[in-house]
């Protein structure tokens, strides 16, 4: 790394403080920088700044936006009786890129973790609870992770909101699509049989 | 990508950009940078604007500095009679890490490709000439990458050169012939540098 004048060097370090990005690519995303035109990486730089000033997380859900609420939550031709709860934007994302959900979303930026202790006070689960008191709100879809955190998570908001009488569901699990059942997981497998329908 | 906000929309644009990186990266790295404290991520904005700025060629050997000479041309420890002629910096800093070569290097900028109608006046070559008329170099290794580029820039350098009876020397075909130098391991590069014949 002394290799290198100072500000390449702090740029490889930079950018090598990024998940996923090992000191090779770091340095490949240096060099490409440097060979960029000028305005091309001061966009990069820019965008970085603008992102990190602009981007916050809506009032109302906790998803991502620029603008509050976020667009979805002022979306006036999205159905605000059913709210799908998921654990980060990214799956809120994931959710909108089906184009099948036309309801509301709640982030709850993390899930339950009492090995982390992680409670249900660490995660944006309040807000939903006044939610649901404040709008006439007749499903929840429940679509953490199918991971123990998850689960737990969604097991301990259905138990919260059931006795108000509103229908809590739980995502299904199962095989992927174009998955093959000889090499899905025993878990997986066990689930997708437990939720089998009858045809 | 427009299921997310703007600037957010901007910033995986932005990243997606650089080489190497696709869409999925460049969202995990933005959500990254969306996760980082705000000072962490304005580091990576600050670190890219300052590389940008202050990161000049050495108007002597060509490579990527921020001082005027190069640290490497202004160091008076190195041996001014070698020249290791590369094709960019990446591959001065590659030479460097073996630490076996205290010489001085010369950055081409590029390789001679007919094909691509990259001629020698097209590399950084001229100001080889003037500092082997200028100063007192006993030889020349030739480090180019070992491909057809690299090798016809090699010939062509040696060709030049030859005439004035300083020793023109190529590294040898230790590093796998199509490999890009930037990429070898060390001992190969090694061997490269002591395998070296005169041309």
């Amino acid at each position: 790394m002394k290799y290198y004048a100072k500000p390449l060097n702090k740029l490889i370090n930079e950018l090598s403080k990024l998940q996923g990005i090992g000191n090779k690519t770091a340095q490949r995303m240096a060099f490409n920088i440097l060979d960029m035109d000028d305005r091309d990486a001061f966009a990069i730089a820019q965008a970085i700044i603008d992102a990190k000033t602009k981007m916050k997380y809506c009032s109302v859900c906790g998803n991502l936006t620029d603008t509050e609420p976020c667009a979805i939550c002022s979306d006036t031709e999205r159905d605000t009786s059913v709210i799908c709860v998921v654990e980060s934007p990214k799956e809120v994302a994931a959710m909108e890129r089906i184009r099948e959900f036309h309801g509301m979303y709640h982030v709850l930026h993390g899930a339950i973790s009492p090995l982390e202790g992680i409670g249900p006070e660490d995660i944006n689960l309040k807000s939903l609870i006044v939610r649901l008191q404040e709008n006439d709100v007749h499903e929840i879809i429940l679509a953490t992770n199918p991971n123990i955190e998850g689960e737990a998570t969604a097991m301990y908001i259905a138990r919260l909101i059931k006795p108000s009488g509103i229908t809590v569901s739980r995502i299904a699990h199962g095989i992927p699509v174009g998955g093959d059942l000889e090499y899905a997981d025993e878990v997986t497998l066990s689930k997708a049989m437990e939720g089998r329908r009858s045809l």
